[in-house]
């Protein structure tokens, strides 16, 4: 029994290169990183983190607290158990926002130790499709002029992307028409382009934007609307005539099924910091596989990167982790459009502590 | 304009005079209570509150400081203004969970401080409809005896109720068939009689239930399930024969309107304190009405007696206030089965700040 002796927390506040802008969020200067470390009876480490657009890292930090006096002295190989018990404690006051960005933290450290412990990186032990996976980079282009928005591109593709991801949802919808197809001149017919709104329009408008962009054949419209409308994100499927994708703002399982089982999305994008952890998201992926769709994924690249690598319907993992890459030794590298998943143990992530510690709340 | 110029969010566990247990809560030996105490430039205040079953409080607390912070200076009467720019700032780590329930404490401040503002109660203010609220008592009491469970029954019939709420979820239907008729042959036909789960069931499991209970024509069944699942939800009130209540675990109007618009409750049942505060308890209290449903409550029946008091679909208010009582002046009183709205200005709630001082966290 690999029982839990050490459980620690930690929360930073990670200043952004340059500040960030989409439809939704506002500026953004910086993210905070919430971070657990986990030690058992052996010796054996693992580490799992989620991550705030700026804002309630305190709040999940209070969960990973509460979670260290939960989960003192269990088994930290009894995952499923591990993840229930964290659910149902903190049910009440939790089921949702910050409480499942903590279990998220907390069982990608267990996953992370188990995978070690084993001496498997996480793709393999979670079953192992290919560790080639197609890689598209997510930029936060919103507020660039269409010349910057062309740079920005030509910087990714130098950077060895080879599908592109650029937001949409400016005042007016002409705008985000001509960025699109100056984009997609840009690129050329070939080239994998998404789009994402950041929850910016009402049903009826997101159908009327789908319908425009059809003619550029984008390879999915992301967040049209808000995340708490699965109806509504099922018109847009069927009638936008655009593959939707959708997820980063879902935070269950069961979230998840009320749009794969109800047609409210073409492209499944759990995001393993915030959907409930590595448990969930494989939950999440089978369950889109038996529903015949593809599954993608939103931020944490260097976690994701192994759980598509064991999906068989696995579709492009978003590149996007802030300014996280200068903090983790080794950061995920991309060539020719694919991200590699690496072959060290576990999820292989090593934070730079120490650098860390300086920017600690 | 009413400024904002304090907003002080406060922390406490409250030890309970006895130890509880539901199906699934466990063992509950004290909760915690959150508060939030606003004033504005002319010395007016508003109080709210939320409450957990014991976990999670940390990290209300650490939302509602994030809210002090976002809402310095701002107009306290542009309530829906406050309330959305709260859901948005703390969206990526809120949408749910304890994000909401400190939105909640927040909202239901400045609904206090509007009202206090006004000269009007709360439920005045709210449109008014009728201050006399039928009430019920909420027993916890899943583990007592049979004979246990009726003299916990007369006492509430000595305290003024007429109306009454068990639990059920024992480890056999049987088991929870015999209380439930035990229960309605002591208190007669007539009687208001609910039965509560707790969450405890799976669909099918939950229909049985249902038709077993048929016979003793209980007013409602409350959380048959988990609230994750309204496609389920709908099938247990087409197929169980029996009226269903549920919501104390929703945390959102678009969650509601899953459950409301999908067949999913009979008896939709908000708690002011995690559903999004006033806000949103009256947009969810409206949307019933709109489908022909009654409004019922869950928790907190000293602020959710004014709402209920201005909203013409209301059902039963719960009665239960954990022991909070003690720190409140003049608590609220029932008589003949009935709960009066107070008259005086805002929800007319006063906290012993000097008693809970000493049970700070």
């Amino acid at each position: 029994m690999a029982a839990l002796q050490a459980i620690e927390p930690g929360h930073f506040r990670i200043p952004l290169p340059e500040v960030l802008s989409d439809s939704t969020h506002g500026e953004i200067a910086a993210f905070e990183l919430n971070t657990v470390r986990l030690r058992d009876a052996d010796g054996a480490e693992g580490v799992g983190y989620t991550y705030t657009v700026g804002r309630n890292g305190a709040a999940v930090h209070a969960t990973l607290v509460e979670l260290a006096e939960i989960m003192a002295g269990e088994d930290a190989d009894a995952i499923e158990h591990l993840w229930h018990k964290g659910w149902w404690a903190l049910h009440y006051g939790g089921r949702g926002g910050p409480t499942v960005l903590g279990l998220s933290a907390f069982d990608i450290a267990l996953w992370d130790l188990k995978a070690v412990r084993a001496g498997l990186p996480l793709w393999k032990l979670l079953g192992g499709f290919d560790p080639r996976v197609p890689v598209y980079a997510g930029g936060i282009d919103l507020d660039l002029s269409v010349d910057a928005l062309l740079r920005q591109t030509d910087g990714n593709l130098e950077r060895g992307f080879r599908a592109i991801k650029m937001k949409v949802g400016r005042k007016r919808l002409q705008e985000d028409v001509e960025r699109v197809r100056a984009m997609r001149e840009h690129l050329g017919a070939d080239f994998p382009l998404m789009a994402d709104a950041n929850m910016k329009w009402g049903i009826d408008e997101a159908i009327r934007a789908a319908r425009a962009f059809q003619p550029f054949e984008l390879t999915w419209l992301e967040e049209p609307t808000i995340p708490d409308d699965p109806a509504g994100h099922a018109r847009i499927v069927r009638e936008g005539g655009v593959p939707i994708a959708a997820g980063e703002n879902l935070r269950s399982l069961w979230e998840f099924k009320l749009y794969i089982a109800g047609g409210g999305v073409t492209f499944p994008e759990p995001d393993v910091t915030n959907c409930g952890g590595v448990t969930s998201f494989m939950k999440i992926a089978h369950l889109a596989e038996a529903f015949n769709l593809p599954v993608t994924s939103h931020g944490a690249h260097d976690v994701t990167v192994h759980l598509l690598a064991a999906c068989p319907n696995r579709s492009y993992l978003e590149a996007h982790g802030f300014g996280l890459d200068r903090y983790i030794a080794d950061p995920l590298a991309i060539r020719d459009g694919v991200a590699l998943a690496p072959d060290r143990p576990g999820h292989g992530i090593r934070f730079d502590w120490s650098g860390l510690a300086a920017l600690a709340r």
